[in-house]
């Protein structure tokens, strides 16, 4: 028979595996009885498992025989350990009935302390405490946080007549109310819960604990639960444990207390206890707030200049008490715990132990001096940052004890914080910056003719766009801090004025943005550079070791490749080629390309962007010498390329010497519907073959010249956009291979390349058999599978994507995390036929997913050979990959 | 050992069942074998299969000794039953040699007759045939060809030849040479060849025949043959057979002659032999049209009032022999044959059967006699109609008598004519329809907005967009004739004019449209109106008892309704509520809707839509009484119901009394980059609730009323647009639902009814199997899902599209027939895996594929439950799905 009920605390002892599984006796229980298992000082108590909850919401408050006498006897050791008996009227046992899941979960049942008070056993504890005041201001607490969490009233009417009573009295403070004034309040208490409830608040301690119990139980189900559920992806078939557990009291005079700890410094990592305390309180008051909580250790005290005294001097016994815990706790754990603990009259006591939260600088310092102390190994070190965290530590970050005029709030699009001063186009932007200014940019949203002037800004804001916008894209991709969204921006162009709510901000204007948390500030706020250095590099030199899957970079320009080297990425596995068309130099190039009527008019036009193409080609080369470089030919729909303005149109016609009108029907036969599934990618390839002829030239003819002048060959990987079918790829091949032939002829050297393809439509993925037979390598461009596999365009999500995410329909933003029951499919089975096809295929990823943990382990799982991320994110995406590689 | 010839004509007989199998003879080959097995009169011949082209391509030239061998019996074969040989001087056996693959394939190579003339043999032939000019006309016409197709020299030197001896001749006509005419020019054909080939012309007839054996493997390979097969999906390794037969003459004097021949009328079906012929003529000269044709039959002379004798009258004897003949192989092949025949000095000789070409009249005609024939059964019947061809049957036709003034043409987007008032606006089509005129709607492309103008148009002509663009699909839906894409059409608006070429067109020019060729003819154009009864409605119903899948349409409106089911539809695949919002009346409450700043605003708006929806419902259920209809909820962007120009905001801004300015921001605000992929579908129904309630109270109070009045209660199927996720469908099916019950308490009646999705992205096909739980039917919308599986907007594909299918990147328009490999993958896929959650879901295609008959056969495969096409397509659809029943 399957046992349900789990004794702990006293000389219970179980061999059961069991009784300390999470998975069955929920987190709090599970450590509970492990804590008490390694001796500490925990009070006695039993922990109904989450399989009897499972049970009850299958089956309903049927609880049998079995269970009911399981936990009488479970009862019965409590009573045993302490020497009170349940529902004694002359010293009764008080108990806690607390939730607890598999993991931490707001939404269910919180405690309910004091359980087993009713107006005969009141009077026991008064006795026996010698207090009476302290007894009848728990059966009060108790009385209105049953009724509140297990009988469901409303709370309001409680604290109403508790206010009441104040006001009557000409009482300030909680503090002031007497004995009799609790004792009053109690039988006003109970005549309200009667009156809502139609019947009197249960007397009945083995009444009110299978209420309680059963109160658990249900919350499991609660609509709240459920939404987090949800949106944590924890399934609803686990279930909550109920643990009950002996009260024991922080307030019972000045040799009691109760408080928070830290075994470490959850901000800094420093290894020195840490945390808080109150005498002669009980746990919700330390977070209450109402007193200010004391200080643990005198160091802390004294750091901290505060007056009133540290544990450590106060209660010097408890304090030893509590170190030895830590030090016990660490060992046992070997991570830094999250701890409360209460001291009644002088005995230690411990009511719950988990593992801390902490800030990213925090975490990297335990992890690498627990390594160093021999608590842990470099794979579980590896394992205990949350890559993301990093992210923190990658950007200069605003100085936190730094004034700031927050004007309005954004996404946080792009993470790091830069002042400057504000500029609204790109070409000012540019200006300023040659002349040393630092600069913000601010648009409405960007387009690819702003990438000079992002390149050129220290920051941008946008007014619309979401975490994947243009604007975001972009600025992450060049690690440039970024704000998007802020819709309470509006911008008059032609006046170059913004406004923010009521203020006003002209050209020149100074602002201050934070990508990490969104904020726009008025003026400039002093920033903190990083350190890339110290536990951050010890580290990833662990987590280096440990993946399989290498981390190349997505980088267009030298300066990207090299910060991304810096970062430790291998290669590049995204170079755009388009970026480098929008350059003020040569945009009127391209758009006399564009524009040219015949193939012979495109080719004056690419005759004069070659050279430029092949000295962008080279500096990359230079820069990436002895690492693999996938450049992907012109991507995007033609008409990005155009003329907006009439002042654009008037500058063409005069450099072209077509008419304004001309050009602008031109420009409207480019027109498209729906660009993102337009004429673009190897479309344009086959229309327009010079346009890929030319770039395969600049390609070859820079790899060359690199090659001979370093002595070192780059191995370009030359990858073809949107491809849906073999024949596009092959009719592609053939066009770089023949331009590779007449290159090597030409210089009279050959070189190693490869041709391959972006998986990035679904009829790719689920061709990848074919299509393997051409390419060399696949690309999973998971931004465009993402969009047209869910058929979202990530420029226009904005308006629903929120309200999907709220109600639980995306886990998460689909851009951000890859969508792997979705998306994920096609990458999978895109995978796996490529590699039946050809066994060695090179496989990659190159979305904005290659820089996310959560798509990265999946690209582990898939067994890809590498990812490739922002330049900002390759640390990030070193430690995922290494984490994914321990997991599997 | 393989057998590699095979023996045809005089004594040969063989039961190895390969020899009329047309995967190893081809086509050509096979019927030889059978008409001569049958006792027809074939002259003898051999066929080398297949197999050995296979051999030949793979191992090349290396024709060992065992074919050496199996050739020379062959032509013993050939030279015993005619009684020359082949290479004697004295009397020489001449072959032809002809390429023939399993199916007719242009590309490869054509015939080479006269082989074996050689400088000794041409003087047998001319003491033989007693005819000298016979003789050397024969030679110099055998090396004209053989240089030409087995040598590949170019012809223009041998025509340039000839051309100048007729010059220097002062002949105008090759009649006109004579025997030593003929002469002198072999021997400076002779000369040409030698020169070109660098060795003299072969004279040895057996490296002639190999030489022709050689060129006919290896035109299986050539360039031409390749892009056929690709473009018609025929497999490289099919390889063709080579035919080589002893030469007759249908010029040997005025008892010798050469014809063409069908068994009944190919354009009317009738049973009449019909065909042409020339006495003392080769094959050549009667398709050559030289010199003019002669009747065959006597009747038909008469009917044409010539005057050249019917074969029937000038060779009584030779066309009883063929008259005999053409009943053997309509017995024998149960259907009408196309023939080639030889009478060589009074002797029928048969040189080639196979099934004949006809007009879809004539193939409805033929099909049904022969049943009532008792010539094959009613499947056969079937199987012989092309379901395409139907078209043309089911549409208005312009009289072929009638002359025409065609303009320009464009792309055949909507079948049928029409001729009307040319309008260059919808409101103006509405206004002038509705007092009686006929109209042409022109427009440079249309728009959701232009609907009731197309509705009230005979006819539609676009400037811009392909065969899928809006105005063809919404035509094609409404059965109006549609020219899509006239490139050559230039419009201004402001003036109404329209120009093609330099043809000025202004509003009330009455122009004629051929939806069916994609001509634009100035006038009017007398046309002939379909008749749907007699062959067509037997047809038709040996159909429907065939087929498994039922047949429904895509209709909203009571017309389309009426006039689908007058096709035989069974039901609504689709019905789509959005035109409905676009009605003139409607318009601005729908533009409130949406211009509404909260949800209170919206809802004010609905409540007007609601009559209007609700009468809309009644309306197409008591149409449909008694079948099952599946209304789709709004799905289109609702920036596509916004005002366009100032007229529209300034009628707006009255009719709401927000500013203009407000107006024009609202409408930014709702602009999209890729509208196809944004704010729309279930994502209204999941963003603004209220209209999808809205709507489903229309439909069931529509429902309820209706099954009151009618005693027959409609079963809605109520379909949730471009889900992509369980939860999505789960949300809007507890509204569609909540709506039901509060419409049932309300009425105190109860209705069938289900609730479904179109599966239409990728990702529902790939999560078909959890979407399942939710939905009780599936409709693959694959429209949306061929534009976001191969990544491509039907409305801006024409730029690549075409040039794609040149390529051979698609076989056809993906948007005209079902892309199966790739598209085809994700509706098999998600039919399975529906199936697996939900074994009695229903499945159903709505997107254009349920009108094209291959796309209908992968839906049988795939096993769905039905198709729903455009009213037009119906009929086509009842075909082709008993066609596909037949097949599996």
């Amino acid at each position: 028979m399957t046992q349900y009920v789990y004794t702990f605390g006293g000389d219970a002892v179980s061999d059961d595996p069991r009784a300390k599984d999470k998975t069955i006796t929920g987190g709090k229980g599970a450590n509970l009885a492990e804590m008490a298992s390694i001796g500490l000082p925990v009070p006695p108590g039993f922990t109904i498992t989450t399989e009897m909850c499972v049970k009850y919401l299958a089956e309903g408050a049927n609880f049998d025989d079995a269970l009911r006498a399981e936990v009488a006897s479970a009862l019965g050791h409590i009573e045993q350990t302490v020497g009170k008996k349940f529902g004694d009227p002359a010293d009764p046992l008080l108990v806690s009935v607390r939730s607890g899941a598999r993991v931490s979960m707001p939404g269910m049942m919180d405690t309910v302390l004091n359980l087993g008070l009713n107006d005969d056993t009141v009077q026991g504890l008064s006795t026996v405490s010698g207090d009476e005041r302290f007894a009848w201001d728990s059966y009060r607490r108790f009385i209105q946080m049953y009724s509140d969490v297990v009988l469901g009233l409303d709370h309001g009417l409680f604290e109403e007549a508790l206010e009441i009573a104040k006001e009557d009295k000409g009482y300030y403070n909680d503090v002031e109310l007497t004995a009799e004034d609790w004792k009053a309040l109690v039988a006003e208490f109970k005549a309200i819960a009667a009156r809502e409830l139609g019947h009197p608040f249960p007397q009945d301690p083995s009444e009110q604990l299978w209420g309680a119990i059963e109160a658990v139980f249900a919350s499991w189900d609660s609509d709240r639960a459920k939404v987090y559920r949800r949106l944590n992806d924890i399934p609803g078939g686990w279930g909550t444990a109920v643990n009950v557990q002996a009260m024991v009291f922080g307030n019972m005079g000045d040799t009691s207390a109760t408080g928070v700890a830290f075994t470490r410094d959850p901000a800094t990592g420093e290894r020195a206890y840490y945390g808080e305390y109150l005498i002669n309180a009980q746990g919700e008051d330390v977070v209450a707030g109402i007193r200010t909580p004391q200080y643990l250790t005198k160091a802390a005290r004294d750091a901290a200049g505060a007056q009133a005294p540290s544990m450590e001097e106060a209660m010097p016994d408890a304090y030893g008490q509590l170190a030895r815990v830590f030090d016990l706790l660490e060992n046992h754990y070997r991570d830094m715990q999250d701890i409360e603990f209460t001291v009644q009259q002088g005995t230690l006591w411990m009511l719950q132990t988990r593992s801390g939260k902490r800030t990213a600088k925090a975490a990297l310092k335990m992890a690498v001096d627990m390594v160093g102390e021999g608590l842990i190994d470099e794979a579980t070190a590896i394992s205990r940052i949350d890559p993301m965290a990093l992210d923190q530590l990658l950007h200069p970050t605003l100085d936190p004890e730094a004034d700031r005029k927050v004007l309005t709030v954004g996404l946080p699009a792009s993470p790091g914080a830069a002042s400057g001063k504000v500029v609204f186009d790109a070409d000012t932007a540019e200006t300023w910056a040659e002349r040393g200014e630092a600069v913000i940019l601010v648009r409405v949203e960007t387009s690819p003719e702003d990438i000079h002037g992002m390149h050129a800004a220290k920051g941008i804001l946008t007014a619309r766009g979401g975490m994947t916008s243009h604007a975001a894209v972009v600025a992450r991709g060049m690690g440039r801090p970024c704000v998007s969204g802020a819709s309470a921006l509006s911008i008059d162009r032609k006046s170059k004025v913004g406004r923010i709510g009521g203020t006003e901000i002209k050209e020149g204007d100074v602002l201050t943005l934070d990508g990490s948390t969104g904020e726009v500030m008025l003026g400039a706020v002093p920033t903190i550079e990083p350190e890339l250095v110290g536990d951050f590099a010890t580290l990833m030199e662990w987590a280096d070791a440990k993946r399989r899957m290498k981390v190349r970079t997505n980088a267009e320009t030298p300066a990207d490749c090299k910060m991304a080297r810096q970062f430790g990425a291998e290669g590049i596995g995204l170079c755009r080629t388009e970026h480098m068309f929008f350059d003020a130099g040569r945009i009127s190039s391209v758009r006399q390309m564009i524009l040219a009527e015949d193939k012979k008019g495109r080719e004056t036009a690419l005759a004069k962007l070659l050279p430029e193409q092949r000295s962008d080609f080279k500096a990359i080369f230079t820069e990436m010498a002895g690492l693999p470089v996938t450049i992907r030919l012109l991507d995007p729909p033609l008409h990005e390329f155009l003329p907006q303005g009439d002042a654009e149109f008037e500058e063409l016609a005069e450099i072209t010497g077509y008419g304004i009108d001309h050009l602008r029907r031109r420009a409207d036969e480019l027109h498209e519907f729906n660009p993102m599934l337009g004429h673009r990618g190897c479309r344009l390839g086959i229309t327009f073959p010079e346009i890929y002829e030319m770039q395969a030239q600049a390609i070859f003819e820079a790899a060359i010249e690199v090659a001979v002048e370093s002595g070192e060959a780059p191995v370009p990987e030359i990858m073809i956009p949107l491809v849906a079918t073999k024949r596009e790829l092959e009719i592609l091949k053939a066009l770089v291979d023949k331009i590779a032939g007449e290159v090597f002829d030409a210089k009279g050297k050959t070189l190693e390349y490869l041709v391959g393809t972006m998986i990035e439509l679904p009829r790719a993925a689920l061709m990848a058999g074919e299509i393997a037979e051409e390419g060399a390598f696949f690309s999973f461009g998971t931004n465009d599978l993402t969009q047209t596999t869910l058929g979202v365009s990530r420029d226009d999500a904005a308006r629903f994507l929120n309200p999907y995410v709220e109600q639980g329909i995306y886990p998460r933003d689909p851009f951000v995390s890859l969508d792997i029951e979705g998306v994920g499919q096609l990458v999978e089975l895109g995978a796996e036929r490529g590699r039946a096809t050809r066994p060695d295929i090179k496989l990659g990823i190159c979305g904005e997913h290659g820089g996310d943990p959560a798509s990265i382990a999946f690209c582990e799982k898939v067994g890809l050979d590498y990812v490739s991320a922002s330049p900002y994110r390759v640390p990030i995406a070193r430690l995922a990959a290494a984490q994914a590689a321990l997991k599997a």
